[in-house]
């Protein structure tokens, strides 16, 4: 019989429609046992008990799209145009640098960031996946890890035709190796993947039992590219190849034209929005109330930190919140509840996971973050929710447990050496810079 | 002679065009002695000596928008429309709580807040300004602190009638006191202030020497009601007046006509813009590149923790940057060095203050704050001014010093009673939770 751990003295989120003001939370490594108020459990006699006093208890934040190792082009080149953000910089410090270790030591990094600052759940598409996945499986962090593929040559497949091949291996090495770690597939977008390597990618994941993702309509540049090679929108060239149906997430969807939203949500693809990254870049903005409209699942990710250039989940949902209601012009817009739920419950649903984490229930992984109780930006505390999405930041995450395992405590990363971390990554930044 | 210290160990930006990748801070508390390369000085034997190992050296930020002691009512209220905001919940909320005590305690967690998150000047409006003024000096915290005038009766002024004689009684009392204290005036709004009492305020200001702000267009409701009580738009009413000339900072302007900027900017007027709460309310955007194409000085503000919530300038910074960058759909507009500059140099020059803060500068005074250098978040750093805006936020301040005296070392603050600040804050927040 494994420890139950049982965490009270704060509020508890365990969605975002199910608050209790006096929370308790009790859990073992094989999920919750208990999400209520306290006085409706009676914890056993050799519980370990963690008093977070006042701190407030939620779930683990879902980061729906994160290319993790770009930790080491955070603030490498900012404020420029996208094209030549990603010809003159981006493109060439990844074609110089990427490679598996610096998918392993960057990646640690990311992760690190991410789960002390509160993120439990990430999906990473890059290149060098194995690397990447060692890296989740060294933090204790759940990882969706898609492999990505183009017709280009990449760090880790120099002769494209050989990309699917490599991807499949990459899957079968990876299935039910760990339950933290998820294989997936990441098709780039449709103007650097041919409809035979769309079509290609579908159908391997349909056939191994995973989820795949692409960059879908992330700006209108990219827009009138797909209109000038096939004569249609990203979302309806797709549907044209009878793809659409199966993809699991599209990433970004920040120059959609009208009706493509409804399209997707008919064809169960789940949105995963980057507001940040796109702000940042100009590349457009999702305008996500009309999205969760339509009916998609839309989740939140962070993009990778070149082009955000932290990987806060906080500041994601945030500053989601901020845009739907300046463009709304309704302060009613996108409230703290929608923003919460789309960065937990909602990514967990688009990433395959929602029977796993996304909220605190019986059954469900104990995924969970708690905030400090005695930072004064959090005092005072009329509204859970409202704290989370307002007032709270990555900061202010003081405890993690991932799968019921504490991982970071008081602040402090538990599953690896953070200090040599940043010193690698640091030293890597030197070329990085003179390059 | 005062003790000399010596900041060294990590990059300094003395200001956005001006900054040492190795660099050293010598000062007093006279002032800055020294800022520039290491190499560049010899510091005496007998000066204390901090090595800030790698993290980045800074000027303090200013907040030129804030209403420190609406701490209380964070997070009280959100995700409403303006009008209910104000006049169901803040309003409402404002009458029955706001007091002397209130004012005096809520204004010392809005300036733990600020300080321990790298602010060091703020311009606070409100009122029970002796007791906020208080507040600021027991913090050891720069600031402008105006006194809150209406046409209606207020905490501090029953009487509306009286306004005007309590407040040069307020400006009297504080002038001179204390260097990191200056009195100012706040005429609430060209709709809430008939125009006797704006010319009084105005008046008031020019005979006594000090500064005088007031919220300006902040939504196009405001100015559709101003063009019926005065048939004009704000600006044009107080140009009408003849009050333009002489205003020293309008709040605000997120609904400004085509020309306003330049006739503000001809007048001499500064904005203080405050992206993020007029966002949460959808009240409306400035768009600061234009303000300052426009020639003006363009300040950054918070606001209240009622309608932002926090009251980070980090998180100013990179909102004021990422908006300018959608809405002109250029990503280089406001770029880090302008997002900066606005929330240091900009700020103080606004207030009056450019002679005194805004910049690290022989002659200046030591208002400085030193960012870890050991968070995930903050690695690696190719661009001071780009980690600043795109990564930092207030939680990586480390140490902090207003006038040469430290007031956060470590991340703790050195000048108050933290613990019995947030509990009394708590305390009174159970009443208002109830009302």
């Amino acid at each position: 019989m494994s420890q139950i751990t049982v965490i009270a003295g704060g509020p508890l989120i365990a969605d975002v429609k199910t608050v209790f003001a006096k929370g308790l939370l009790a859990f073992d490594d094989q999920g919750v046992i208990y999400a209520g108020e306290a006085a409706g459990y009676d914890p056993p006699a050799h519980a370990r008990r963690l008093d977070v006093q006042g701190g407030l208890i939620m779930p683990g934040l879902i980061n729906a799209h994160c290319h993790g190792a770009m930790t080491l082009f955070r603030g490498l080149a900012d404020d420029l145009l996208l094209e030549d953000w990603l010809h003159k910089h981006i493109f060439k410090a990844e074609a110089r640098f990427v490679g598996p270790a610096m998918v392993g030591l960057c990646t640690r990094l990311a992760a690190a960031e991410m789960l002390l600052g509160g993120t439990t759940t990430v999906c990473d598409a890059y290149f060098c996946m194995d690397q990447a996945a060692e890296a989740y499986q060294a933090a204790g962090m759940r990882a969706v890890v898609a492999q990505g593929i183009l017709d280009f040559p990449t760090a880790d497949c120099p002769d494209p035709a050989r990309n699917l091949d490599l991807a499949r291996q990459f899957i079968q090495r990876w299935q039910g190796v760990s339950p933290l770690i998820t294989p997936a597939l990441f098709a780039h977008s449709v103007y650097t993947c041919s409809p035979q390597t769309l079509t290609g990618v579908a159908d391997l994941a349909r056939e191994l039992g995973v989820i795949w993702m692409t960059h879908l309509s992330e700006t209108v540049a990219e827009v009138a590219l797909t209109r000038r090679m096939h004569n249609n929108t990203p979302p309806r060239h797709l549907e044209a190849l009878g793809l659409l149906d199966g993809l699991n997430v599209a990433v970004h969807c920040s120059a959609l034209a009208p009706g493509e939203a409804e399209l997707l949500a008919q064809r169960g693809v789940a949105v995963a929005s980057c507001v940040e990254s796109n702000m940042k870049l100009s590349s457009g903005l999702a305008h996500i109330p009309t999205l969760r409209a339509a009916g998609l699942t839309v989740a939140l990710g962070t993009d990778g930190a070149a082009s955000n250039n932290d990987l806060s989940m906080f500041g994601e949902m945030r500053l989601d919140a901020l845009t739907s209601k300046i463009y709304s012009a309704d302060p009613s817009c996108l409230p703290a509840s929608q923003a919460l739920d789309c960065a937990t419950r909602q990514g967990a649903r688009a990433l395959g996971l929602g029977a796993v984490c996304g909220r605190l229930a019986p059954g469900l992984a104990a995924d969970v973050v708690i905030l400090r109780g005695d930072e004064p930006r959090l005092q005072p505390m009329y509204n859970p929710l409202s704290l989370v999405v307002y007032a709270a930041g990555a900061a202010d995450v003081r405890h993690v447990f991932v799968a019921g395992r504490q991982v970071v405590e008081n602040g402090r990363l538990l599953t690896m050496d953070l200090a040599q971390i940043m010193a690698g990554v640091r030293q890597l930044a030197v070329d990085v810079g003179r390059a």
